[in-house]
């Protein structure tokens, strides 16, 4: 007999939890009548039940008792939106071994222990969606799932963090130092009291880590994704990259090099032109650049209640489609390949100093990036303020290694008085 | 047994057909790796034989008798891409009829039959894969239908015609008349001869036809979608918009409204700053606002070789996973609902006329609006030139029957010569 009801258990109730539940709730009917069941929230995990909350509940769904989720075999799909590492990983596993599907929002989870919840998931025979653990609202997991699946993906770009693009936006728009930026970004919600996984790309590499794993076909690990983040990004350098034309972004960049796959999260200089350049506040986007398809960049929110809740209830309803339907699973992983990844990343770079401003000068930084192979796009003076003067700099596409060792040179140099700021350039990403 | 060899017949081989051939016979190691068993091109319906091809292919899978190909019990999935009405129609019945998974690029025939099509289909238990019908290489009727099917989409706004987009940016970006911006697009291959099908609206409302019935999950009749082309854009109207920090752009809109459903296709006086507004050239770009998640703006090739043959080989792996699994097919209709459609259309509208450079006349015309029940939000005196004026109005949002009787009576006034042109105005679509 066909299933009727496809019971849901829910876990964590934040700002997530009460989006799932108002979406599934609200659009009971309509998911009805796409899925040939009615998905029913029968118990919703919480620490507290006396909590004041965001949605309106029955009492009777709260439980403070994972087991009433995870060993209940009467929940069909059990909800993981605690975040954080654990119980959260436990709880997933559980329920994985007790045969329960499995959606879930967290990028920490999905990209330190994506390989082990997938196989498990693979093993049981169950389904395990996590559209919402990439860009909120946006839905570029299924874009690349079932999508790009046919298509081989070169390159993927995105601006995957809303709380630093907020940040850069008001630095850009309203020439606000990195701290006042910071300040409001914590006023209006968007930054937590300790800002450090946001503005130190952390929350970007997670999002890179698992976008770059489905993108290519092969397990990034977390380890092997470069992480900068945006604390040392000066108002003067938004400044220096107006002038260029160019508009700085925290950007995660995965691409296949000569040398392998690459991946890395920092702030980059974007010319103003690039579709991602004028995606500004908390929104996010994903360009991606592949064989066949050439380019497509998707965006959106990267955040909020109802827009992740609806990623969540968009995985709920693919999985109960195909319990409705009693048909198997598909499988869930698709990181067959076994990708090299690169030892050492190429780039360009802009490179701002401060240096005595005596002739001769500029010539003999030149001689430096030039004796270790950096080769240089362009040099501009910016001011000069009595004995010192701003220089900056542009080089070619060049090793990091390179480009470290001409650095380190530089800033030994007596005439340089301080090295302020280095960012990647990506002049070239959109053709 | 499980299938080893899901064996695909491609129906049409001209530039969407060879693009599928290439992307499934080039990528097929990486398409059996999540598939779970292979792909295979069985057969080609072609109309001659011996025609020179852009892709290379084994003589003997081509045939010139579709019975091939519907009529075989070998083959799983016959892929349409001939295109027009008939024959391609009846083959994709036959096949239908014979058990047979369908997929198609044909946006004719899924705006004009998709019901029928779609219903025999579900009713069939088979698979049937439209991806490649709207905005080529952009993956959007898999947006809705997996992604915003738990969400309510409130407004679809849709640059949807490539041809059109190129020539309303030449237009824009080089001050090109209509006429020579669309004899470049002949001479680069992206207009027909005739290009009636793209200049006035018939390709993008067949799209816009698809869209909102999947978006709205009501199906919509191609004759409830109002059509206007952009061969009565004039150079003149690029230039005063810009002035008022305004792009044209040839826009499909479906949105409910008080009233009800209403799709339209028309040229769009759009803010430059909207994200549509920079999607320039053959590139197509679909902007989504719903209840849930908000803004979801999906941008990328609108056709193309390549990434709509990406398109038809994704739809087709997605059937082809559920057949290695020995699934049953999911029903592929979603217009559960039966909305009912808005009898007329509310919008903004930008009036360029020529009227005699004499006192009161402005205020004449401005009185004749006023009794219409048309407010205004701006007039703009542009230039005289002796004995005329050019003169701009801007009104507010009105019915289409109060602007139309307003302007008829315009028209009569003694003191105006000629109503130069109407075009829409979306001011506020963007927040």
């Amino acid at each position: 007999m066909t299933k009727e009801k496809i019971k849901v258990g829910i876990m964590g109730f934040g700002v997530v939890g009460t989006g799932t539940y108002k979406v599934l709730t609200e659009n009971s009917e309509m998911v009805k009548n796409q899925t040939g069941a009615e998905i029913v929230v029968e118990k919703v995990f919480v620490r507290d039940r006396h909590k004041r909350r965001a949605v309106e509940i029955p009492e009777s769904l709260l439980t403070t008792n994972p087991e009433d989720i995870i060993d209940n075999p009467e929940i069909d799909i059990a909800v993981e939106l605690m975040g954080g590492q654990e119980p959260a990983y436990s709880y997933m596993m559980r329920a994985l071994d007790n045969g329960k599907h499995v959606v879930t929002a967290n990028k920490e989870l999905m990209a330190k222990k994506g390989r082990s919840i997938l196989e498990k998931a693979d093993s049981a025979g169950v389904g395990l969606g996590f559209e919402a653990s990439v860009c909120g609202g946006i839905p570029i997991i299924r874009a690349f799932k079932r999508s790009l699946c046919t298509d081989k993906v070169e390159r993927i770009m995105g601006i995957v963090n809303g709380t630093t693009n907020y940040i850069l936006t008001k630095m850009a728009q309203e020439c606000s130092s990195y701290e006042d930026a910071l300040k409001e970004a914590q006023a209006r919600g968007y930054a937590e009291a300790d800002p450090t996984a946001d503005v130190e790309g952390y929350d970007a590499a997670y999002k890179m880590a698992i976008l770059a794993s489905i993108g290519f076909h092969s397990k990034v690990d977390i380890n092997m994704v470069r992480r900068e983040g945006i604390s040392k990004v000066g108002k003067r350098d938004i400044e220096c990259g107006k002038e260029l034309g160019w508009t700085i972004k925290l950007l995660g960049i995965a691409e296949e090099t000569e040398g392998g796959l690459e991946v890395k999260v920092s702030p980059v200089m974007l010319p103003m032109e690039h579709p991602l350049a004028s995606v500004n506040g908390v929104n996010n986007a994903v360009f991606v650049n592949s064989e066949a398809v050439g380019e497509l960049m998707f965006y959106g929110p990267g955040a909020g209640q109802m827009a992740t809740g609806n990623s969540v209830a968009s995985d709920i309803m693919e999985i109960a489609r195909q319990i409705a339907s009693e048909n198997k699973m598909l499988p869930n992983c698709s990181c067959f390949a076994d990708k090299v990844f690169a030892e050492e990343c190429s780039s360009s770079f802009y490179i701002r100093l401060n240096a005595m401003n005596k002739p001769g000068v500029l010539g003999r930084i030149a001689g430096v990036f030039g004796s270790f192979g950096v080769s240089l796009e362009s040099v501009l003076q910016k001011k000069t303020e009595g004995e010192s003067a701003e220089i900056v700099w542009i080089t070619s596409k060049v090793k990091e290694s390179s480009f470290n060792k001409a650095l380190e040179s530089i800033k030994s140099l007596d005439a340089v008085n301080e090295v302020c700021s280095i960012i990647r350039v990506e002049a070239n990403g959109h053709c």
